[in-house]
């Protein structure tokens, strides 16, 4: 997000908050509950919704359960409130928490973020060897296959060319597109895609 | 920063604290907390200037979110303390957790730092494919756009023409002017201008 | 090209020495002399042969000037003859030799090697701000535009994501595509291209 | 030069020297013999002229004295013939003779011919402590100061920041502007003008 976009974000959420509140019908703020380094929802159709159209989380009882980087972005969009220990948890307390048990929280939220405010659905993907794995605008997990694999880095970071070889081994290997996203100091992200090449 | 002026700017400070403090109101240090590779202030007025008057960070959720660069400037012009660990963080124990997620870390700051102390707001430039944007003496991030961008190099260094050339043609394609900021073993920074010339 | 494979080929080229050398027209080894960083053919029709059907070096009265990575491959291929004070370079002089004005020569020569191997012409991309500019399979420079840009680097090498961040501005701005080449310890080269995306 | 340019430059020069010499006036070529590092004119109004109206050179009894470079550039665009040994030398071994006394003459002159190609003025500046000066279009030696100094390199060479302050710093104490020249392996020129900022 450039740095224009982010102030009328920031105006438009304040805006939000203390006049149009009144005026609007309030949205319905879920409520959820951080179980370890999970977030749980209520059983309800609101939280359900998160799972069938929006595709956060997994199904776990009729309950949502969210990975910390979903209910982190739902927290900030304002659409579910994390209860811990019976009180609600502020902004910076979510962060510290899940710091804890994700050392590269932020970084790895300023790509998740970015994703979904662009549309996409972004899931983990550990299981191929990388950070994130992203399906094609419209596209659901299980109805195609992802199409890229993305591995978020900081700015200030730097390359090694046997982590890039590695990186893009897994990416071959998976058959999906490597994105680098590059994330700077202003927490806007860059995307490079990369592809191995017999020339 | 020569040696030498090093110790006058120390021997500065410490008449500052002895003298000035009874007639001058002594100055809010802010609080911060360290979080991955970022610095979030508290959420008070004395945070948010950094923000609105100095140019620092970005704002989210009526905090200042600093880059360690920021934070580390701030932090040795005493405006800030970094909480780490319920602990704040020496200035020694600073430089050594940036080196970690930023290699470069020193010879940036270095640049960083002689800018801001000469006036200008010295800002990221990834998205343009150099390490700093400077804005010219007195114009704000949004108010006018950039005047260089700005390569630190460390004076052991060497590089190859075509590195050379692409820099050139990376100021070149984004219509800015290029420094190439030289920073030697004793910190000093020496500028040059360059330009692509048809004669 | 890997040890191993470096050795077959001396073993080929020996070969072809004992063996065919009776049932083939002996090839003819164009004489050329060393000129400070260039290599001058003879006033021969063979030597502009290499110009004219190899697109290599230029044309300057009558005669080929190569370039030190062009002479290297066609002294390597047997195909030249690179005379300095009246003797014959060898291989390892003409290397020792190259290294000494171009510190990089090795790197940047696997590069040239490789393309110049599997049919491509490769020349300078100075002007470009990159090491090399590729043309597609059976383009010679000035029928079409160069496709690649082509930066060589050695596996061991760090990058920082500013410099990658520049390499993409320069593919971007001259609108051809980005080549990183990456030189294994074996001589090998590993290619990616690389692409800035707005996902 | 650009190789298109390279190569309308050699087709104009053949055409000259088979069709069209007849019916043209024959231009004057002058004679002019090798003494050693230097090239001396006939003593003729028409090699004065060189001095008189190209700046080449300088007047010594009546005749002109041409530097190596001048003498090349003049050779090959056929305005001198230069004798040694009794017998007029052949481009290349002037080549030769003058890679002997001057180890560097072939970037330098690629440097000195693109200036003299596009109207310029370039002596040699060895008491400031550089490759070469220049003068502005249109005005010569002795009307006004040199506006530029000027360091030839290869593209292959690599840059070290020291030599590059060192640079730097004779430019500042004789008040010119520096310009470096990077001459890539098709010997077309690069220029960039550079200049010591304190921002």
């Amino acid at each position: 997000m450039s740095a224009k976009k982010a102030k009328k974000v920031v105006k438009k959420k304040t805006t939000v908050k203390n006049e149009e509140k009144p005026r609007k019908q309030p949205e319905v703020v879920i409520k959820a509950h951080l179980v370890e380094n999970r977030v749980v929802t209520e059983d309800s159709d609101e939280s359900r919704a998160l799972f069938n159209q929006g595709a956060y989380g997994k199904m776990v009882e009729n309950k949502v359960q969210l990975s910390l980087l979903e209910a982190f972005y739902l927290l900030e969009k304002n659409k579910i409130e994390v209860i811990d220990k019976r009180k609600p948890l502020t902004f910076e307390k979510f962060l510290k928490t899940a710091k804890k048990t994700e050392p590269n929280f932020w970084i790895r939220y300023c790509v998740f973020k970015d994703f979904r405010n662009r549309g996409y659905i972004i899931k983990t993907a550990l299981k191929f060897g990388a950070d994130f794995r992203i399906y094609d605008r419209g596209v659901k997990p299980g109805e195609d296959h992802a199409k890229w694999i993305v591995y978020p880095v900081a700015e200030g970071a730097t390359l090694t060319w046997h982590d890039f070889a590695a990186k893009n081994r897994v990416a071959h290997s998976t058959k999906k597109r490597l994105l680098m996203a590059v994330v700077d100091d202003e927490a806007d992200v860059t995307y490079y895609e990369v592809a191995w090449k017999r020339p």
